[in-house]
């Protein structure tokens, strides 16, 4: 790994969750930090011990994660103004996240010195070279975060590279230079990198961008090209405001286009972005360079013809070497790999290539043609597995349900009701309910009607639902997405359901919930 | 005008609707068009007059438009090989378009002229002067844009230089070089844009990217440090598979943050782009540089205490000069000056600072935080200000709605009922109808209901039914909006409603829709 020519230092799990509409659980947490172990990231932050009981929690959780490839990174800030460094309780909750690397930032900028930290420029150089090698003391790989760099340089060069040279000093593996608000453009980055590196050339250096001016991709490949060896970012660009640097971006520049090869299985790409979009719950953007559903859509007509003619005409790299296809429908299908991996945790051992596998695979590509979608919903892609190999017993019979919204105006509340028939192994059941709104008296009459037979189902209960309107291609109608968690308390799952009526796309999945619960039971 | 460093040519007409999910009427892009006059773009391309009939209708209608800045484009290719430029029906298209300025493409690629267009290279060049020359002669301004020039040029310097030294004899006013397939890094552009200026030194160059690496941006950017003089791109970055360079981003980059005035009223930026997402009816992209809704939220602890104590802080320009704003919820309120525009429409003379115009304003921004949005909805912005104002009369009132569906699983088709109770002028009404889903089927029973008292309502029928989910924020729960469009076979509008049920919030949209009608006949 030392023989890298870039690393990469993803803040998915930190600065990303900064961003609005990106929110992770520690299982969540957890997760990602596994994929992006398997891809290939050299370095995950995990969070900052310092900001939150959650974090911490992560870090203890994360030691059972046996990361094959990647260094965890507990993120930080250098010790408070006028207090000894040993003395400092963030600073040693640092030492306790027991990570082989940690990450703290500092102040570059006077500005922020005199102005937000309200300390003096000779403190605040103390503070980085002392936290810095207290650190380092402790065997800690230390990254430092030259917070504001380049706002700071440009306002004065020499306090921003005495800031540098205070955690050079100090024994910093790396410095990084932060472009904190976004504001800086390429050519700015390209001449201060340069800079940097004349000034200080005995320590490597990283770059951090934000994407304020729709810029941080950039930043990141003109720092490489003036000489940063570690470049941070998140996948899909999450982050506060605009987002940080999009590593989905970068790492295939890097690869292909600059012949600097940074992971090892480039074409895991496009899935990895599809995962945090879905473990986040956040729309997969349709427009993502590289990875996006349209990025080798070919719509005008010309581009089709010179395509199918010579497809380097309108494809500026093959599509395949990021997971993604020019044929859409093809691509639909997020890696095959999943599915088996998903099968071998049932315990059902399911070779590529076998005739049960081929035909959960196009069962399952039929259904993501259809809207459906199995990255956040491991419980109904089991169920299909079962279904398909025969392992499945049918819990229950439909026969039908109902459902009724009644709005009045004379301020009387809105009344849902659902009514639902079904029978069990021949036995008849019929209920009806009242709820918050048409699916909540649905999942509660369903409850109702299967708790006589299955009376273990009290123990499991609703823990998330999220509704997405999925956009109609070409003329046809909008489809409805439904994704549903269930829990017993103990462990989580989720289901999914897809219809053009949002409340059969939401029985599909409120079904599907309970169905699995069942089959496990069994 | 001439005295401009750097002219901005808008294709969001054109090129954007290359795009999946970007299409427009031919009503939404003479909307467009005007609007982008009125911020003061320098080139509008209107469309391909020989691709398509509606694109010759476009610009046969634009002549009404009376432009006050900006000038037309029409779009198209140079001539076919073998054929005389004068007998090529799509160059006379061209010319019929009767624009001021036509640009024109040509293959710059030497692949592409053996591979695609399957003829010579001494004859692709031939193309290119004789069709430039025949358009200039014929008094256009004439712009060529040269395809695939980047990959062309890394291929052969010689054979993309001669194509543009065609270009230049036959009297272009400015080539615009082409990174077609988005594939080229910053510093390969800024090397060869220095390379053609050398080479061409007296005729003006310009940029069109394409954000296949997310780097479109920063092209165009490192393209004018070059000595570009012209940048082609759209709104919001609409455009064929990732899309094309954001103007929305590169405006502010040029105006701000490299002094090169571009546009009179930088402060109108926001409004634009939520105003050209409307009419497309796509999603605000909220973490858009510049003008998205969270591009100045500040989520971290920390950078909001910096925020409070110093704005530059965490701030790479002041929000307003872009018409974006620090707080979200001050900035949910798009441009009091549409909604003064649209009193003025209506023939209610309604003043700045008035009280009538103050609470027309307090309540749009209430019902703009709770999710309503009326850039394309301005039939119910028009309900709101009548009732405001006081000049409306409520057509009937409601006692009670209530819809039924009922799903079978025997293979019975699923059954959608509505029934609706309602009074006009103390007379009651209740009726029931079925249909291809609850919301059709109350639309169904509410015009029934109405039928009798407004027999006028039966030329009013539903064009378009569209349902978004706004994601909620904080623990609030997510709401529906529906946005729906309106006929009466001359006229059509856009009326919006929004629930937390999407049964209501179509309810609501509906009314409206078969209201305004109501309201503008008494």
């Amino acid at each position: 790994m030392s023989s890298k020519q870039v690393f990469l230092y993803d803040t998915t799990l930190r600065d990303g969750t900064q961003g609005e509409g990106f929110q992770l659980s520690g299982l969540d947490k957890l997760r990602i930090a596994k994929r992006l172990d398997e891809f290939g990231i050299d370095y995950i932050e995990g969070g900052w011990p310092g900001s939150n009981p959650k974090d911490i929690e992560f870090f203890r959780e994360a030691k059972n994660l046996k990361l094959k490839h990647a260094k965890l990174a507990a993120f930080g800030s250098t010790r408070r103004a006028d207090t000894p460094v040993e003395e400092d309780p963030q600073v040693r909750l640092l030492l306790e996240a027991e990570t082989p690397v940690v990450t703290i930032f500092g102040k570059s900028w006077e500005l922020q010195v005199t102005e937000v930290l309200r300390t003096t420029v000779e403190e605040n150089q103390a503070m980085i070279r002392d936290t810095v090698a207290y650190l380092a003391k402790h065997d800690r790989e230390v990254i430092y975060d030259a917070e504001h760099f380049f706002d700071g340089y440009k306002d004065s060069p020499a306090h921003a590279l005495a800031t540098l040279q205070a955690a050079a000093e100090g024994g910093a593996a790396c410095l990084v230079l932060c472009d904190t608000n976004g504001g800086t453009l390429p050519h700015e980055v390209m001449e201060i990198c340069g800079a940097v590196r004349k000034h200080l050339p005995d320590t490597p250096i990283g770059i951090h961008t934000h994407n304020d001016c729709e810029l941080a991709v950039a930043n990141a490949v003109a720092s490489v090209k003036a000489g940063s060896t570690q470049i941070q970012g998140t996948i899909n660009g999450y982050g506060e405001r605009t987002g940080n640097c999009n590593l989905t971006s970068v790492i295939p520049i890097l690869q292909l286009k600059m012949d600097i090869p940074v992971v090892p299985h480039l074409e895991q790409l496009r899935d990895l972005s599809y995962f945090v979009d879905d473990v986040s719950n956040n729309p997969h953007f349709a427009r993502a360079a590289f990875v996006g559903r349209t990025a080798f859509a070919h719509k005008g007509g010309m581009h089709v013809n010179a395509v199918q003619k010579l497809a380097r005409s309108y494809e500026h790299i093959v599509p395949g070497s990021v997971g993604n296809s020019q044929n859409i429908l093809v691509s639909e299908l997020s890696g095959q790999s999943n599915i088996l991996i998903k099968a071998e945790e049932l315990g059902i051992p399911l070779e590529k290539g076998s005739p049960e596998a081929g035909s959960i695979l196009r069962r399952v590509k039929e259904l993501e043609n259809d809207g459906y979608s199995y990255e956040a919903a491991g419980g109904s892609l089991e169920l299909l597995i079962r279904r398909e190999l025969g392992t499945y017993r049918k819990p229950f019979d439909l026969t039908e349900y109902h459902t009724s919204f009644r709005q009045y105006r004379d301020g009387h509340p809105p009344v849902c009701e659902a009514t639902v028939k079904l029978s069990v192994d021949g036995t008849p059941e019929l209920t009806v309910a009242e709820g918050h709104g048409v699916v909540n008296a649905l999942d509660l009459a369903l409850r109702k009607a299967l708790l006589p037979f299955y009376p273990e189902i009290s123990n499991v209960s609703l823990a998330d639902y999220k509704v997405r309107i999925l956009d109609g291609h070409d003329a046809t109608a909008a489809k409805t997405r439904v994704l549903i968690v269930s829990t017993d308390g103990e462990s989580t799952w989720g289901t999914v359901g897809v219809s053009d009526n949002i409340i059969e796309a939401s029985w599909l999945a409120l079904v599907d919930g309970i169905d699995l619960f069942l089959q496990r039971k069994r």
